[in-house]
């Protein structure tokens, strides 16, 4: 199976995601921990580029072109051969991220970015994607407290921005209702962990 | 006006070029020099991932992804900028190598690689692309003579890519007969000097 973990930074996503993967991990399942963009050592290099501070001269589309490389890399070396094997992969971003991201707070448009990123995925997506919601206000000062963490390029940007990146991600869950569930990330660490948790447990029951 | 240059290494395409360039230059032409992947500073990031030595995992897929975002940001920030200034903007490699390695060699097909290409160049292609045509056999005898320069990822192919790297270049040169001009480049270093010279200049004139 594979679940992919969006929402914005300062969501509380990875440390989430940390937690339940420990628990499923308890209960006898095979979990991988993976992240976009990277997840192979190609794919990371790949991130590099992509958070390197220095590049704001990068153009929208050169940025949506190497999200989906760095995807494409994913899928090939990492996310294809281990849900194969039947385990459960789980990567902190992917598809979304770039519709979101690109396809909305770039602009772009999200047929735009599902089409470039079809080059990549072949028309695959997730079986689950838990979207961790959260107002922007909120995730940047929790990215501001979290001060082991260093800031990227993207944390840079305008709070508007930011908007606008969670009003796509909300319109993709809608237009995805399938394979989304809508997490509140405001609600306590020990709530949104519950939350992730049935949510992931749920459909492996509905998988079998 | 937009020149690219094409053909495999060992076929001196970059120094004839220089020395186009110069007699071009000398005649009173702005010429500005470039090279695909790279050209930007970011192009050039990206085409260190592309051509790292050690990448022998990375999928095809994901090198013509690379490859389109390079291009992309070289568009952007520099051929579209200094073709607008009236300068003669040559670019040692361009989309054509994208077709002929990973549309032809790498087999992707030449239509999929075109329509991938598609969200870099938005349809834009160049108004003369120069083949430099020569035997595989050739052009890495001459690499091997290069001590000056270091062996890359795409060198150490087998010789069967090679030739069918060449097979692809002569096809798109005939699908686009209008946009090449096919050189011998197993000529001597003068004569192709020479037949690039004026392959350029006559496309000058016919641009006025």
């Amino acid at each position: 199976m594979f679940v992919t973990i969006e929402g914005p930074e300062g969501s509380g996503k990875s440390s989430v995601t940390k937690e339940v993967a420990a628990r499923l991990e308890k209960e006898g399942f095979e979990v991988v921990l993976t992240r976009e963009p990277g997840g192979t050592p190609i794919a990371e290099q790949i991130r590099n580029v992509i958070l390197d501070k220095e590049n704001t001269k990068m153009d929208p589309v050169t940025e949506a072109l190497l999200y989906a490389a760095s995807r494409r890399q994913h899928l090939v070396e990492k996310v294809w051969p281990l849900t194969k094997e039947g385990k459960i992969v789980i990567s902190d971003r992917f598809i979304d991220s770039s519709l979101a991201y690109q396809g909305g707070a770039r602009n772009l448009g999200i047929d735009y970015i599902l089409e470039l990123n079809h080059f990549a995925t072949e028309g695959y997506f997730p079986d689950l994607t838990l979207l961790f919601d959260i107002e922007p206000e909120l995730g940047l000062k929790r990215i501001a407290a979290n001060k082991g963490r260093e800031v990227n390029r993207l944390d840079l940007e305008k709070i508007e921005f930011h908007h606008q990146v969670r009003q796509t991600f909300l319109d993709i869950a809608h237009r995805f209702p399938d394979r989304f569930v809508i997490l509140d990330a405001s609600k306590s660490f020990e709530e949104v962990i519950e939350d992730a948790y049935h949510a992931i447990k749920d459909r492996l029951a509905s998988c079998k």
